[in-house]
């Protein structure tokens, strides 16, 4: 296998986006290949999960490529739900990795806002079991509710605790210009004001708005080379040093034990295994905060903390920026926003930027490994990356 | 790059199937591994377009994996339009080469005929360009009507010659037990008979209703693994041994001499050079006959005949069962049905089973080398399969 590294990145603002969807997947490729110093590449892969159902648009990649002026090269859309941006890096990897491209680009992109808040969150429940959960008004949040409660009674984390993970986020996230959300907040304001009832109303109890991810339109790239073309870009060299890639049981209520994410402990243990690295020598990570309960689940099952701990270390501040393990610098899905398929690919961008030193107010001192969280589904379909600073 | 082989093929029928579309991709996998004599797999990939759209299903990769009890066991869809079950040979084809995984299953499958004839055209219309052409209401059989009237302007192909197509193809399908058209037809019956216009009216002229391939559903799979692997299952060794892709202009009118299909020509060639093969030592092709049309311009693109001279070889016969160049012996997406991310994998099913000698009563005599072409949006994202028995 032939070393793969991220050569060029590039995002668009995430928020209301009024392009096409083909165009907010084109315009970070276009910044990501001068911020490589290209032009050509041999192969795009764009991840997107709405663009038949919400946008009216399939036969996306190939409409990117022309956008781009990129003919005669190749093209797929990937989808794995959620995870679709990380699912779509892997694609990448593989098609340099095994010498049949040299440079391929890397697009993940979502324009959500052409629907309100409810059909968005009917839309991306489309992605639980078509039988068993789906026709029964299982959405997203309801699940992760379901799920908040349980962790809660068995490992004594409470809303508070929640709360601190949205106003780390957020408050990444007003370091961060490309972010959804540029809105301070204290877990004060928005759990013990008179106004918190109305300004943080309860979504699926215990969960609260400010527990959940914005619905946001935006794109974000990521151009993977061979060591050759990377050497010639005369930028820091970061290689893509480990993928890990796990699914569990499509119905949440098969799981054995409801409170842990087993795709997400497999996909991280291969992807730290293929890098040679373990997950104490991460020095920054964007983890999948769709809910904030998310984040801290995962940061125990990715290995950064003991099962159970996850929000004793973000009492004690270990995951903020200045941390022992920075979470979410960028402001994650909590703050900078949740373009579903462009999701993977920002969490992607962000390590890039960090790994380069060039996050500006946000860079985390030195990071030499990062590490990336991609969720998809309920856990059904986890993709784990770790990248890795040569020079 | 390891090399790759097509250990494993399976395939529903091509009908109305009552059953969800995650079924309808888990089964021919389930006949695909049976096939192969393997219990598992490392990767799933699956091929849709509509799943979103038509069926309300996101994240069917994980659904399958979760009804075929794979886990844990990644997965992702692959969409490229009609191409989308090449496009996902391809991406298995590069997880084995690359030394990533070692058995990779490959399935394409679509639900279709949930919503009625004119709602599965508007959908497919879709894959147009969504500025300049799916909002004046082009359908890809406008298209398809408006390269014919040209190419016959061009090159002297009449009505009859489309509808020897149709005839060679639906009689090749009379052989298909799998296949959607089980239906005799004669190029007088359906030209020159009192009922013709009643029977084959016009659909987009100069194409009438017998030109255009069937709305279907379905589901086809092939399972992609290492030599090693390969040998193990005693069986004939198929090896996947070209690629090619290449895109095209998005809009058809964009296109320097719309008579021609760039993208064929270029994947073909890829895909050939690759095998270290030409057009002329090919046994048996499976083509992208959506509009019988398009059989007669690829034949001429991937370099079985002259341009121009596809519709000559016809009428000679040379695209029979017994041909000099059998094209569709298995009634392509004329007879055998089109199913859209299906079809680019019932393709790869049909070549491993003739170049196997497996093929029964539509056995082509003794092919060495198979090849299929799959044909995304008007030829925008055509990927070229080159396979090659070896024992």
């Amino acid at each position: 296998m032939r070393d793969v590294y991220a050569i060029g990145i590039g995002i668009t603002s995430f928020t209301r986006l009024e392009f096409p969807l083909s165009e907010i997947a084109a315009y970070p490729v276009m910044m990501a290949l001068k911020d490589a110093g290209i032009k050509e590449i041999d192969h795009l892969y764009v991840a997107n999960m709405g663009g038949a159902r919400v946008n009216h648009q399939t036969g996306l990649a190939s409409a990117v490529v022309d956008t781009l002026s990129l003919t005669p090269a190749g093209a797929e859309v990937i989808e794995n739900g959620p995870a679709s941006g990380a699912s779509a890096i892997k694609q990448g990897f593989l098609a340099v990795a095994s010498g049949m491209h040299d440079v391929v680009a890397v697009t993940g992109a979502e324009r959500m806002r052409e629907v309100n808040s409810i059909e968005a969150t009917e839309f991306v429940a489309t992605l639980t079991h078509p039988l068993a959960e789906y026709i029964y008004g299982v959405t997203l949040p309801s699940l992760a509710g379901m799920f908040t409660r349980a962790y809660m009674e068995k490992y004594g984390v409470t809303s508070r605790h929640l709360a601190m993970v949205a106003v780390k986020n957020q408050n990444n996230a007003l370091l961060n210009e490309f972010a959804h959300i540029h809105q301070a907040i204290t877990v004060e304001g928005i759990l013990d004001s008179p106004e918190a009832l109305t300004n943080n109303p309860f979504i699926a109890d215990p969960l609260r708005f400010f527990d959940c991810c914005p619905v946001s339109d935006g794109g974000a790239s990521v151009i993977l080379a061979t060591r050759e073309v990377a050497e010639k870009t005369g930028r820091p060299l970061v290689r893509l040093a480990g993928i890990g890639q796990a699914t569990d049981t499509h119905c949440v209520h098969e799981r054995e034990e409801p409170t842990d994410l087993l795709a997400v402990r497999r996909a991280a243990a291969q992807s730290f295994k293929m890098a040679g690295v373990g997950p104490l020598d991460v020095g920054v990570a964007e983890l999948h905060d769709a809910f904030t309960i998310l984040e801290i689940v995962e940061s125990e099952e990715v290995g950064f903390f003991k099962k159970g701990e996850g929000h004793l270390a973000l009492e004690r501040g270990e995951t903020q920026i200045g941390g022992k393990i920075p979470i979410n610098p960028s402001g994650g899905l909590k703050g900078r926003g949740h373009p579903v398929g462009a999701t993977g690919v920002a969490q992607a961008y962000e390590i890039v930027l960090q790994l380069r030193g060039e996050a500006g107010k946000r860079q985390v001192a030195d990071p030499k490994i990062g590490f990336t969280c991609n969720f998809g589904g309920f856990g059904n379909n986890v993709v784990c990356l770790t990248f890795a600073r040569e020079n």
